[in-house]
């Protein structure tokens, strides 16, 4: 098996997200991280490539120049695609001077800062020929992949109604006043952009609606509050939705809900049956039905598409978590850009989020700003 | 001990919120089932004594017969109160009639057929000077009432944020066109009014928001849905709240949520703490904190407030019941009676609900119709 | 409807299970309280009355008095059966004297102090004709019938393994040096017998494993311990099962398994699939399978038995509890009285536990002391 | 960072086990894969290699092969240590062999296929000077952890009760009859040793006990069963425990358990408190408490201690599974291997499961057998 090799932008020491994008490209052993741009400051990254095992001759000071000096390495050399794990600010420029340059990209969601951002990125990705692919890790439970399967196979009939929620506590406090760098950037509009829990939560748990419903938002109505003091940036959001095919629901997110964990949840209802998925347990989906009694699946265990289980790896009643979650749409990609590679065309449909979801995601959050900004009137996603 | 003596309007054989008033207001041992209005039927009001060991001659032809015959009758032998089981229509009318020949009355709810009702029975009681309770039995489950100490000793802070739910699945198919009792009268706006779940499950949802966090609704934006084919009432609603002191929240209904069972589930989330119950496991409150392990507390068991313990009837870790919260309002209001026959004043706060919180309910439906009609914009609760 | 009356030993002012056998009995609307020698103090007894609503010349000195005087009575007046809810030692005198005397009788569990007075209460009930309940409410549950009759129809294959436990945790302090009423009888062999917790809830145990598996257990290993200072009964016990049929299993007992409550569970495994239930959520049974996801039954709901939806009061979704269970045993027991008063003859399997299961109860307890008295070597439960 | 080069024996193509080691030993990072012999069979042993992006000149025919040529590599280019991932009966002979010539060894359990080779390879371990590890995996978890570091701290007072259970049903029916290479050679008594289920899960139950309690179990009686037809070896054991300090317990094992996945699960009852813990829910610690609230632990979440928190990779919320767990063991065991390569000497008590923890799991293994041949009779484990 050939082995990819990957350069990263960010992720340097103390990073969050950074640490989980690298354990969630090993797991499968397909990738090796070969250099980076982990910091902007320079001797940071230098420090985190030596920790991490890299050259520290590939600890770059700049995404332009990791760019630059991989595209003049032989091609057996140089890094195969970049992974960008930045605040959401540093998503588009290396995303697009890395397209341009010819190699595939990974990125963290939201996709960018802005709308505008996000409708560029998506021509660049379409001019580039390049693969991207968008880390809505939350799509690769194999729970996740039986409930999309039950609902695309028809066995839930037709969908009438989706609640979705995703709440956390971890910002009932001012914690963007205290060391945490996780909150600062986060309630920073210039690094954030126009939305705080909407961008960071809510576009996983719209995501997550699309996909396993395979309907798309037409509007919502939302009604968004900053609590923490001084902050201008929605830190809590109720959300009215209404999708296709006359489905409708409620999508609550916060990251004031005190005590809550990563409680990510939705309930999907049809005419026929019923499923019920919760991330903080993600090894169960639970099904009801008109006339049987309720079951539950478990991965790779009695009952589950052959679909499904080819997401696990371990045998049933072993415990999967968020880094295998995460991994498989590392693997995902990583299995598309190798067939490209060899020469193989893009799939139509690859199996991971692409630019148009993370352009969905910026609709979802302007749309929900727009209504908010008008007492939470109607507005719809493709305004 | 003595006994209270009970009339029963409505609730002949096959009913089932008649069955259940009857063994809720045993449970405690206060209260005697004398006679009964159990049916437009005379008939079948006749067999029904019979199979509840009422005497034949007290089983009346209809309501006004009832009130006007037993209060004929020596203070000895008459009735204390009545019980009113009917569907929503049949509401106002033996109530008003009960109350103003001097019976108390104990009702099912929503309160009246419509909100004009609710405002003239409101003025009744108060003229009546009669005793009015209503049975909005979620609020009797001991957990709930821990819940309510909680939040108004202040242990979650200020409250920011409700996630309520009332979710069944029984009319996913068109139940009301077989033989469901249950169902026909509930689609029918002549009996029901003009909210479908809104009335039957959402003013449930509505009132035990408002008992737990202490907090009036303000306003709501409501978007409702009639799945059923043909049905004219809502039978599936997803509102955003907005309450007292700026807390926020979402309250989805439906009796289209295929599967779904009874599945009432409330969070409320403070600046300091949180709490989440569910009725269909109603011996578990679980509490979250800003920084202390979540918690789970148990009817009577450790670390719960005396005031919620002594609605249980059992040591902790023997589950109680719908009917035992059920009960608690009927042993509450009977305490009540039995005070005010002693010479006692009337309870300033009842602790059971009673004709405001019936008429919160009647605003509730139609504030949220009224919003649903002008495509969920916000409609106060007391326009 | 005819109603039974009932007369009661036991279940004074302050007493926990006498107060649960009113409830269970008036729940289902079908028996009165009549009478009582509710304490062996005479003027507590007559405040006992005074507090239930019963006549006091009608609350007796002493059971024999009751017994003696009751039956002077003509038919239409005196008790139908007495209700026996004290503790063990006074279980045998009034129950043999009430049968005598021509009375059916419901007990409270263990049947007797030693097992000598249950062959003997056997052999009396027998020459009595008169209807004998034990109250091992745990089987009254819809759920555990539920999971007998799919034992019972095949559905689960030959039964293989029972893993039983019913755990407490009320004992781990000195309770008994406290005012605690129901710790000092329950650690005193005069009053309790030969076992503590084996008695009060290892009998539980071991009745609903035959119950739910209609399988006996032929032979048991015990370890017994009594780790609270100074006590001389079991509060703790872990026990090997031989049942019928090659089945295995463990029973693990505890009244010192601190902060546990009430956790009386089973599992019950199949060739073909298993069953799991636990008395602290008591309205969900666990299903599974060989090759086919994992179920959850709930009282009424989809996939149950009709025969043992029969066993619950209220909807799908509407728990029921430790009352209702308790109440299926008194009213499968007035069932019985009254068919029989009404000239049918005894059932040959009634729908209640009887005078055998109690004597089986007394064969567990003295077979598990005498195996701990012989450091765990197996002892017959017919020896 | 330097990393570690691994080696590993079995765990060629279709092997589960040799699967879950290379992932673990990916996941932080630290150990490359650069060496196998991964099958008996030279070519497919290749094939492995090819497939797992291991250089082919280092996939070797046998283990022999493979520490001879390696030992022969300078020091830079050669294993660091070999992971031994084959059945019982192959964990001896390449253990021993690694260690004399001067490797590090991690071993799958149990450690030996017979009680007398794991004390000869104890007496080897000592001799080499090297380090050996042994992945009794489920102690990794982040909540065992807690558990544990809860119960050495004194928070649960003295242990009385422990209720240990691993149940698996995937041998309900003869598995070993198809082509399930995991069934064929655990029911081989020359692969697997005395113990069928004993040695396979017995042994983590056992381990399991005695991690989190801190006491050995020091006689065990047990009635084991082999239910599936023909199989000479247990797949069913039902046991009593006694530890040190007078502790009691049940452990209760099967592989017929039907329906059930990996459901090990234990509750360590104490004086002042307990705790209870799921291998299938494993982001999950629940505490009891003699007269507070039940408590939710979560990894990393509030109230548990700095040194479970520091086995955790991701932030409260974010469920970690079996791999991790796993991966824990691993890394512990590199961090070891590294400070041993640095001129540290060897850690007391390392943070790994050590041979002494293998020589417990045969003594168990060994007890039980005896125990069972004597109809389960008190065997010591040191016996």
């Amino acid at each position: 098996m050939k082995k990819l090799k990957m350069g990263m932008v960010g992720g340097g020491q103390g990073s969050f997200i950074g640490d989980v994008h690298r354990r969630a490209s090993r797991i499968d052993g397909m990738i090796d991280l070969v250099c980076g741009a982990f910091s902007s400051n320079p001797e940071r990254s230098i420090k985190s490539a030596e920790a991490l095992g890299v050259a520290t001759e590939r600890a770059y000071k700049s995404f332009e120049e990791m760019i630059e000096k991989e595209a003049e390495l032989p091609e057996s050399d140089r890094m195969d695609f970049v992974s960008i794990v930045t605040p959401n600010h540093m998503h588009f420029p290396p995303a697009k001077l890395a397209l341009e340059k010819g190699f595939h990209v990974i990125c963290d969601k939201p996709v960018t800062l802005s709308l505008e951002e996000a409708f560029e990125l998506q021509k660049a990705v379409k001019k580039s020929g390049k693969i991207f692919a968008l880390t809505h890790n939350y799509t690769g439970y194999p729970m996740v992949k039986q409930a999309r399967l039950m609902v695309g196979n028809g066995e839930l009939g037709a969908i009438r109604k989706v609640v979705v929620q995703y709440l956390q506590g971890w910002m009932s406090t001012a914690v963007e006043e205290t060391e945490n760098k996780q909150a600062s950037w986060r309630v920073d509009p210039k690094k954030s952009g126009i939305g705080g829990a909407l961008g960071d939560i809510g576009t996983h748990a719209e995501n997550l609606t699309e996909y396993i419903t395979g309907k798309k938002i037409l509007e919502l109505a939302a009604d968004l509050t900053s609590f923490g003091a001084g902050r201008v940036l929605d830190d809590d959001g109720n959300i009215l939705l209404r999708l296709e095919d006359n489905a409708k629901g409620t999508l609550s997110i916060s990251q004031i809900a005190t005590g809550e964990e990563n409680n990510l949840a939705i309930r999907v209802y049809g005419t026929k049956g019923s499923v019920a998925w919760c991330q903080e347990n993600p090894n169960e989906l639970t099904a009801y039905w008109l006339d049987k009694p309720k079951q539950i699946f478990t991965p790779g265990g009695n009952g589950t598409y052959p679909e499904s289980t080819e997401y696990t790896r371990v045998p049933p009643g072993h415990p999967e978590g968020y880094l295998e979650g995460f991994a498989t749409i590392y693997r995902s990609f990583a299995k598309e850009v190798l067939a490209v590679k060899d020469g193989a065309t893009f799939s139509e449909r690859p199996d991971f989020p692409t630019i148009d979801d993370g352009l969905r995601g910026m609709q979802f959050i302007y749309a929900a700003v727009a209504s908010n900004d008008n007492n939470a009137a109607w507005v719809s996603l493709t305004e």
